[in-house]
Order: C-alpha cells, then structure tokens, then sequence
C-alpha cells in the first residue's frame, strides 16, 4: 500500500478520501506517520484531515495515539444496499447451511478483480480462514472466486487472467487455458471447488447467487479441513447443500 | 433533516462529510437536489463531492438519478472495530437466542443519545419492529435504551432528561422521576423492560453488555408481541435468556 503519491493538483475531498484508503482488514489501526506514508500527503496535511475525520467521528483515536475507524462510518456504511439487501436475504440460508455442516460458511460479492467477503459464519470446530468481513480473497484459486468468476463474463476473465494468476499453494491453477477449463465446468456443474488451492489443508466449495440475467450477483462458500484421501468424498457431499442455499438466497433476494 | 446551513468557511472536507451525512437509514436514496437541500451546500458544490464520491466508490448513482450508499464505504466502515469486534462475540449468543426464542434478536450500542442497532436477527414470525440494522432507537422507551442507559452514569441521564423525553405512547415514562425509579430497579435486577412504550403492541426485554468497569458497553434485547393480559408472565420467561446472553457476550468479549 506505501508509496501511493498524491499530485499537488488533488482535490482536497481525493486527500481525505485516500486518508480514509489506508486502513484495511490487515491495518485497522494506523499511526499518523503511517497514514501519510500510506497516503503520500504531506504530515500537516494528514494531521488536519484526520483531526476533520475524529471530529466529524469517522476516525476514533486510541490510547496508543494510532487511530481506528469510527461507528459513525460503520453507520453510513451499512446502509449500503448492496450488502444490506443481499445480506438480509442471505442470512437465514447461512444459518441453515452452518446448522448443516457446521463449517466456515462465506457470502462474497464481486469488487475488481476480487472476492469481496460480506458476511461470514464460523464457529471454534471450523477450519482457521484467512477471511474476515471487508476482506477480498483471489478470484482464481477460491471457491467463491472461481463462482463469480464464471458467472461474470469473459471481459473479466480477460483482465484477470492478463494481470496475472498468482502461484498461492502448489496446487493453484496459474494457467489461463486451464482455469477456463475449470470455469466452464463449473458453469456446467453450478458449483466451483477450490482443492487447497489458496491455502493448503482448506478446500471450498461454492456456488453462484446468480441474478435475472444469469450473472453472479454473489457467491455462497463453505470453507472445510480437507483430509487427504476423504477429501473429495466429503467435498462432494458438501456441494448439494451450497447450491441449495444460493439458490434459496436468489429467489429470497431478486 | 433539513435546514442544516453550511457557512462559506466551512472546510471541503467538512462538506464532503455533510454529504455523507445526508444519508440514514430513512433516507437511504437521494437526489443531488435532496443532499444540496439537506446539506445546505449550493447544488454545484454538492453536484461536484457527489461526483468525487461516486468515482471513489462511496456513492453509487441508481438508475433513476439518485444516490445511494457504495460498497467502498462499507468494506471501510466494516473495519470499525467497536461494531466489529463486539458483533463477533455476539452473534453467536444471539444465534442461540433466537433459536431458543424465534422473536426479534438485537444487539445496540450507545451513540449519543440514541442506542444504535449494529446487529438484527429476526424472522417474518416475530413482531414487526421498526428497528435496522445502523438504525437509531430512543434511549428511556426501549429494553435495550433503559439497559444502556441504567448502566451510563448519571451525566448520560441528567442530558437525557434535560433534553426532554418524548411520548411515544400512552405508556411511554416522560417524568424523569419515575424514569429513575425505572432505571434503579434495571440496575437492581439486571434487566430492563419496556411496555409497549415506544409503539403499541410490543414489548421489550434487555440485559446490559457489562465492561470490566461496569459500564454498559452494548445492550442485547428482545422484542416481542404484547398479548394483553398474558404480558408480564411472557416476557418475564424472556428475561433469563436475554441475561444469560448478555453475560455470554460480556465473557466472550471483554
């Protein structure tokens, strides 16, 4: 994230906006110096937009004099019906579908070329994920991914592919024949599998909340231990039950 | 919502946020007419932030011309840990609730004067409440309000009081004496009640989310159907699970 410099000419709303850019899952709770580092504004000019942003509540100050995100952004943020709307349909299914398998349970929709994780359920007995409400995972080598990525129109295809599939496990597909091989199957099959492709030990599957024109507007996963020899058997069992609850959560939302 | 005026010297950054705060969970769709009105900005200067926001990602335009809320704000303001981490432990807790309860399942924090909703479950069974989630609810009418607001300190009630307590029904406590009394008892048992004080025809029970300091840091609450006469017997079967959730969530958390 460092080294993104600000021309001299960017309007004052850009500068708060990239203040705001450089928190994230993996840094909720920034210093100053980070902020303009991050940033690439000058030190004065963070201090005074983040003095702006704690006054205004979207930034909270800690003990330790880093700063955090604040509830009224929280706030604001949720009404954002993209997630609300879809959530709200999804949540009941989710439930149902942890209640089933008691296994990590993730709903994602499509930002750039990624994942974007809108709500989760896990539990203690789930496998450890790397995936937390607001985090993006790869497109290409997840479950969620490949279900979005296959219900999104070659144009995506096109630019994911061209920027480049990363090698995450030795078993991530970093092909692009390969991955439209894969891609078509899973809009044959309605479901997509991901085998210890984004992280080993973990396999997904997942299937598209698909929208009145046939594209994903979302993607249901479950993310489970993979147990050597067992697992496709216990993969296989789990994918009657994805599908079943994106195709609940389709006809509760569209 | 209207009639806020913004004074020449204002700063742009203070501007940009009064757009944003145009935008609730009653108002979750906007003209470019609406936020100059509501914001008291001229139309060009709110026609050029609303461009900056929807190039950011911030607002999204509908195709009907309005603004809406963008998932660019929600990914940041999910990072909020005071909704975050809280709603983490929590869901758990009120996922039991509502399985063992099947009514209205809410989880609130203290926000001003208001207690703010940053989680629902709920199910087309239960009472319909007006209650969404990044929505506000009164503090001396409500279980969740009187639970927050019997564990706040005495600042908290005197502006409360001061600020007047207005009726939402025949049964709403507009008498900050009888308020006291109300809130002494929620104090003494733990638990908070409201009687069809803020609408008519439900009923609410709420336990405090207690910190280290014994300040409330969230309030869990449930909402239910008001039947006449067998009320008090209902919802006083209500009030051990609603604690033994809140005491849950406060273990889990703090």
């Amino acid at each position: 994230m460092a080294g993104r410099t600000n021309s001299p000419g960017q309007s004052v709303s850009r500068r708060l906006l990239a203040v705001l850019d450089c928190f994230d899952v993996a840094h909720p709770a920034l210093s100053l110096t980070e902020v303009a580092k991050q940033s690439g504004l000058p030190l004065s000019t963070a201090r005074r937009l983040i003095t702006e942003l704690c006054d205004w509540g979207g930034l909270e100050r800690l003990d330790d004099g880093r700063y955090r995100i604040g509830i009224r952004l929280w706030t604001i943020g949720s009404l954002a019906p993209q997630q609300r709307d879809l959530r709200a349909a999804a949540l009941p299914h989710m439930h149902d579908l942890f209640q089933a398998t008691q296994e990590n349970i993730q709903l994602t929709v499509l930002e750039g070329h990624k994942a974007l994780c809108i709500e989760k359920i896990s539990s203690d007995r789930a496998v450890p994920t790397q995936t937390h409400i607001g985090g993006r995972l790869p497109l290409h080598c997840t479950g969620v991914g490949k279900a979005l990525l296959a219900f999104s129109g070659r144009e995506l295809f096109a630019s994911v592919t061209e920027a480049g599939l990363t090698r995450m496990t030795p078993h991530t597909i970093i092909q692009p024949g390969r991955l439209a091989a894969a891609l078509a199957e899973v809009r044959r099959a309605g479901v997509a599998y991901a085998f210890e492709e984004m992280s080993l030990g973990a396999v997904s599957v997942a299937a598209p909340v698909l929208g009145l024109d046939g594209r994903a507007r979302a993607a249901l996963g479950i993310v489970a231990h993979s147990h050597a020899a067992a697992d496709r058997t216990a993969v296989d069992r789990l994918a009657p039950a994805v599908r079943t609850a994106a195709l609940g959560i389709a006809r509760s939302s569209n």
